[in-house]
């Protein structure tokens, strides 16, 4: 398994130079906290490396091998896993970006999403617990009634209860309108809770003494369809009088599953047997409320897109500075070994490269993200909090899907560079794959996300939350106009910019005769969508490069990368534009008896 | 876990209608068989088809969850498949393509390829076991001396001996030329090999009473590199006066690997302690002959691209169709039910018309590949026999590596359509995946692939090779210019014909100044040639279809593939030619050090 290594320089980089995260921080008028000093970003950032190189790192092969164990009393995490939890706890990290009111830290998500990022390279599977516990907290600060927050918050924003989102159900995924879990009003005003929940992460483990679960479900003669489904409050053990754990809930874990990756975390099945559960919000709009956790697990599931291709990129780099295997097609580099280094080979360096200019160029643009969603919340600027949660909507489907799928590739191209070896347990490159595979599925597959961008966001804003993306890229290029060594980068980018609001409008005149135009288009269309966003995040980044010089080794590889990205990833989009203006027809034309014969 | 199914129609349409068989059957004037009846190649595909689907895909999933079990006694196989094997050698399947001169049936490779196939989507752990025995048995056909033939092809021919390659070393795996297991000659002509091999497919298993190794090594005193290497037999148990198993020989497994996939196959590091072993072919030659079943083994690798791809094709056609979710972005095409089946939905058909386009597609490639490689072997016109050994030299590389690529996209389509099901172990998908990554990887790499084609097949030969290929899509294409309803597929598939000898033209000036441009370009001009050579296919496959007419629901379907193999599919060709004409100079700037800090 590759020895994660935090990637601090370009972590500081992308926070400090590329997004001025001091000044963001200074932005944050709403937030729970008076001051964010680069002292303690320094620390938060150091200490919290620390912990993802030492104490998780180690055990990511641990939670792959011996997975977790359920019997009736519960679900046993992986040897090491109770442990480390324990000393994040000590280390008061649970509470970091958890609202002061409740004992957090009251840090930016945006900071707290660096620790992510670090967590989840060194051990997705270990990560989720905390990172789904943190999500259904923030959601609870948004949404719960003032009682509940006293009761459940405290012990939530610290650490001590986890918590989940139980969405999903045997036979409805995507499609929650079908759910079918029940809610039936008792006279307390709490109600009983009946149905089974399927894939809820970490639905039950040995890591915290009380589990918090957020559950959708239809109260008694609620609307059909998605306009009658509510959000529900219903913990492992109920709350005594003093707070603490007491009596055992109706909740039950009937089994966890089998699955391709991510083993170190539970997937639970869960059942709900009149189980006590406590209204969150309105009746009936559970899922605008749920939406607030799913946004934030999108946004999750994006980092674990960045975190693995990271993680797979050190470990290709390091067996390929190292394995010694054929000469350079132009003489021998290592002329008193036996062969060459495979770093010297272009299509290994093709592959090397590709890791890099995803995850340097995804870690830009997710914590782009982040920020904007800091300012959505916590400015006291309405229109500028108003104006970045917009270009957050569009922006997360993208993330999401985008930076998965990239970040599938980059894995892939991991077990690659190793050969043979890749294919082994042993050295873990496989299980990066076989971790990351569920990211392009849960959270809303690639499919949702396209649909999501291209139907509600894009078309569904008549284009205006397109144009504001577009015009701000626009914005950018003009300001490198005079700059002749961006020229390169600015030519191009500027001619997509002006082509991705062209292929849109064409979409939408198709659209308006067709609305399979739009599903037919959707995956192409997000991807594309993609490859310009990183295309503007590294022609930042190449502005950066360019201003600090050739003497700085660091930034002399930022400018080479995006050189590389440009020449060898961003044709891509030519494709995808191909493949989506080719329109619906030959996608819809076959009867669906005609597929197979 | 799918059940296979044998696509049946779609077999016999590419062999017969396609590829015309019986005629092909005719030239192969040096095949050791009189004729090959129209009536025996279809109970060989019905009976075949019949023991992939009740025989091996049963197992196919128990293969994987159960895995091999090696103790110093030798390496168990997963529940079932001893007895399966027993049954595959009692219906005389091992002999099928053998030399009818040691007891075999004499049938063309190609026919041979069909059960291949078959077996292959099934159970393709199982199938390596037979598949790599009869490999072993080929190449012994055509370099042993007649002595080694005698006392070994009988056995192996009809299956009650298996056989192995063993070139991997622990420090080489591409780069033969430093291994270092060493042959001592002995004094009766026989050599003491000794050394450790690893990633040996089979290399101990319990389905067959002996297993035949054909080892690469080092005869004491032999130059370096890959001019010194020989191959040698060396059998588990050397035969005894009757020519049945006798003494037990001084070769054992070690252990076997934990591996992502294939976990019904063992995977074996196998010691050689002066183990008794007898040279094939000529001293020094080894390479040369290994050459052979290497070949071999990259068909039947491409072979795995295909079968997985099928299977999981097949796996997402039935779930699409029954899993209901959402509603159709046109209005509920199921009314009556809670909604629509997956089958819908514009992106889910994107997806599944992929798999069937790259199944399909790759189909019609290796089969007329086979062909190919059975007119170089057994055709008496000499010239013919030249010509079609030379083409396919140039279209082994690609049928390996593009459709194990492309493979291995629709593995994941098949994971992606079942949505978070898709992750789960019990419904299978997610195992096609972790088979099929060994494929891009073992039998040269994608990388490797790649190298052989651009530098090799292509440039090796001034671009002979190619123009040969070439000028036979291009005939056809002449062929059919006062077809008009051919013309969107003539159009297209002309115009990337005349580019792709124009960008290989472009390639070899380039690397005449850098021989790196010949390794940065070569993965994305092997995809290139390997989306022309499907377009070449589909083309082709829809001239057929025209002739049919509509009325045929099967042929309907076909030319609405190539429809959308045209519109969806082929335009990726323009990402990988900016790609690749983007030069080399991106790949190559970084210094190995500065790719992280």
């Amino acid at each position: 398994m590759p020895q994660y290594k935090a990637p601090l320089r370009d972590i500081n980089f992308v926070l400090k130079n590329v997004l001025n995260c001091n000044e963001h921080y200074t932005t944050l008028s709403k937030t729970r906290r008076e001051e964010v000093s680069e002292d303690l970003v320094d620390a938060i950032i150091s200490e919290g490396a620390k912990f993802a190189e030492n104490v998780l790192s180690p055990l990511n092969q641990v939670g792959d091998q011996e997975g977790c164990t359920w019997s009736p009393e519960g679900v046993k995490t992986p040897t090491g896993f109770k442990e480390a939890y324990q000393q994040f706890y000590e280390g008061g990290w649970p509470s970091m970006t958890a609202d002061a009111k409740f004992g957090g830290q009251g840090l930016p998500n945006s900071l707290g999403l660096v620790m992510t990022e670090m967590i989840s390279s060194s051990n997705w599977s270990w990560g989720m617990y905390t990172g789904l516990s943190q999500s259904a907290a923030r959601l609870l600060e948004n949404y719960a009634a003032g009682d509940l927050q006293e009761t459940y918050l405290p012990k939530m924003s610290d650490g001590t209860w986890g918590g989940t989102m139980c969405l999903t159900e045997p036979h409805c995924g995507s499609d929650l309108g079908i759910l079918r879990t029940k809610a039936e009003a008792n006279a307390d005003g709490s109600y009983n809770i009946t149905g089974t929940k399927i894939f809820i992460s970490g639905g039950e483990h040995d890591l915290m003494e009380n589990i918090v679960h957020l559950v959708l479900a239809r109260i008694e003669g609620a609307p059909m369809g998605t306009k009658g489904i509510s959000l529900f409050l219903v913990p492992k053990f109920l709350p005594d009088a003093n707070g603490e754990v007491g009596e055992r809930n109706g909740v039950a874990c009937g089994s966890i599953e089998h699955k391709m990756g991510i083993h170190g975390n539970a997937t639970c099945v869960m059942n709900f047997d009149s189980a006590k559960g406590f209204l969150v919000g309105e009746e009936n709009r559970g899922l605008n409320a749920m939406f607030h956790m799913m946004n934030s697990a999108r946004l999750g599931t994006a980092m674990q897109g960045l975190a693995a291709g990271e993680l797979a990129f050190q470990g290709a780099l390091t067996y390929a500075r190292e394995r010694l295997q054929m000469r350079s097609l132009t003489g021998p580099k290592n002329p008193d070994g036996p062969a060459d280094p495979l770093i010297v080979h272009p299509d290994v360096r093709r592959m090397l490269l590709t890791q890099k200019a995803f995850a340097e160029g995804s870690r830009a643009f997710i914590y782009w993200l982040a920020q904007l969603l800091d300012t959505s919340y916590f400015s006291d600027d309405e229109e500028a909090a108003k104006e970045a949660g917009e270009l957050a909507e569009l922006l997360t489907p993208i993330a999401k899907a985008f930076i998965t799928e990239t970040g599938l590739e980059s894995a892939n191209h991991g077990v690659q560079v190793y050969g043979g070896h890749g294919f082994i347990a042993e050295w873990g490159m496989e299980q990066i794959v076989r971790d990351l595979r569920i990211s392009t599925l849960y959270e809303g597959t690639t499919g949702i996300q396209a649909l999501d961008l291209l139907g509600r966001k894009v078309m569904g804003t008549g284009g205006a939350s397109l144009a504001r993306y577009t015009k701000l890229i626009h914005k950018f290029c003009k300001s490198q106009e005079d700059r002749p060594e961006m020229a390169g980068f600015i030519g191009k980018l500027a001619e997509l910019n002006k082509e991705w609001g062209e292929i849109t409008g064409k979409l939408g005149e198709k659209a308006m005769a067709n609305a399979d135009e739009v599903g037919a288009a959707s995956v192409d269309y997000l991807m594309y969508s993609g490859y310009v966003s990183l295309a503007f995040m590294w022609a930042k980044m190449a502005v950066l490069a360019l201003d600090a010089g050739e003497d700085d080794g660091f930034m002399k590889a930022k400018l080479q990368t995006a050189k590389f990205y440009f020449d060898r990833l961003l044709p891509r989009t030519e494709a995808h534009k191909l493949a989506m203006l080719s329109g619906a027809d030959s996608t819809m034309a076959m009867d669906a008896e005609a597929f197979a014969f």
